[in-house]
């Protein structure tokens, strides 16, 4: 067994970073790791876009949500479905392309996904720390215009990558039999969903959550402070207009 | 550097297994790289089933278009998106949750995608090959039924996992920059796009798939005969019906 399954287990997202920029040939392999995943075909239907420059990112830090680590880190790099390069090349090659739809964005969302996670594991292996922003899905209709991303490219994720100051502690999972289902899916009972969560609802993390948030339950630190049902509402819509605005007719 | 891009940059899919099973703690330890992936604010709204048994693996190999290895290889590890366990937990603690939309069916997928890389690169560790099977987004609905799967969960992809019967060769990619932009988005001029797959097109591959296909050019292979117009439309619409189905509210 080689190190990676241990530097996977090790993995924790750095939010905190020196102000060291990465050399260009360690940028150069960890991309190419990206584009060693597996993909749909070959077709390689993603892109990824590294942004180093100060006022660009600056930008990309209001749409992320003002995360510090987006002006701390050196580089952005924002992973998009792009159908665009493989319909321009098909275009050139008298071929009429039919890939602006939900399953060929899903399908490239998807390897943008894989691509990210080599991307990722490879930067950690040179030492360099990453945290991805899920904001990406929040704030897709600014972060086109800030990228330019023409028709038919969308943004799925983005990490910052650069040199960790500091080491966080890891971060608590759900037992492996919370996640795991054998042969077919096995519907949780509520003597399940207790167990499951036990752990998690039983550390001092939560006891400090429910006293910061003022709530009963760490589920509803999710559903009344996280991630409410107004903000998720507007966001899909929004993530839904931005698909449809690059061209993808989702039906 | 570790030898972690080693393995990734040496990733080739496997299409061809021995029939040796997968002993259980090495099965153990591949499944627990995959929860270590990072996930949208560790709500881990995803899972994984493993199917070994040959009567379940005998449908969904006609489901993924009949496929040798899927039959060949000991294990299929299905990733799905899953709001429907942390569903049940907001609503045992007394929490309402509001994730069945296009928003958090994104989250979820992207999260299983990053789930199911750590989940492959953990398998090649391990000396196991495994080949991701596209074709679960085309098949969704049956794979649905096959796995019962409950409302808020919906299957993302697939991966068959065993010991490699021989080593094929590396499958080619398009050169890193026409795949990655610097600080914003560079859109393809006529000549970008020569550029970049003039070695893929000038491959012997290519002259033997033009000649089987009979086709003028490799874009028409994939718009004319892998992928089609009727093909891609009438599986995009079955995944919008899937997702329906399953309860996410798509706009």
């Amino acid at each position: 067994m080689s190190d990676i399954k241990e530097q996977i287990i090790n993995h924790r997202s750095i939010r905190n970073y020196q102000s060291k920029s990465i050399p260009d040939d360690v940028l150069h392999q960890i991309l190419e790791a990206g584009i060693c995943a597996s993909n749909t075909g070959n077709m390689q239907v993603y892109s990824m876009i590294v942004t180093k420059d100060e006022t660009l990112r600056q930008q990309l830090w209001e749409v992320h949500f003002r995360q510090n680590m987006v002006l701390q880190a050196p580089a952005l790099i924002t992973f998009c479905a792009d159908i665009n390069r493989f319909n321009k090349w098909c275009r050139a090659r008298r071929a009429e392309p039919a890939y602006n739809n939900l399953l060929w964005f899903c399908n490239a969302a998807i390897d943008a996904a894989l691509a990210s996670q080599n991307v990722a594991l490879a930067a950690e292996a040179f030492g360099l720390g990453i945290c991805y922003l899920g904001t990406t899905t929040y704030n897709a209709g600014r972060i086109i215009e800030i990228l330019q991303l023409p028709e038919g490219v969308v943004p799925v994720t983005t990490i910052v990558v650069g040199y960790p100051d500091g080491q966080p502690p890891l971060t608590g999972r759900l037992p492996l039999d919370a996640v795991v289902h054998s042969e077919t899916y096995h519907d949780y009972t509520n003597e399940d969903i207790d167990r499951h969560y036990a752990a998690m609802e039983a550390s001092e993390q939560t006891r400090q959550l429910l006293e910061i948030n003022r709530k009963e339950t760490l589920a509803q630190v999710f559903t009344d402070n996280r991630y409410t049902k107004k903000d998720n509402e507007a966001a899909s819509a929004a993530y839904f207009d931005a698909m449809k605005r690059q061209g993808f007719i989702i039906c």
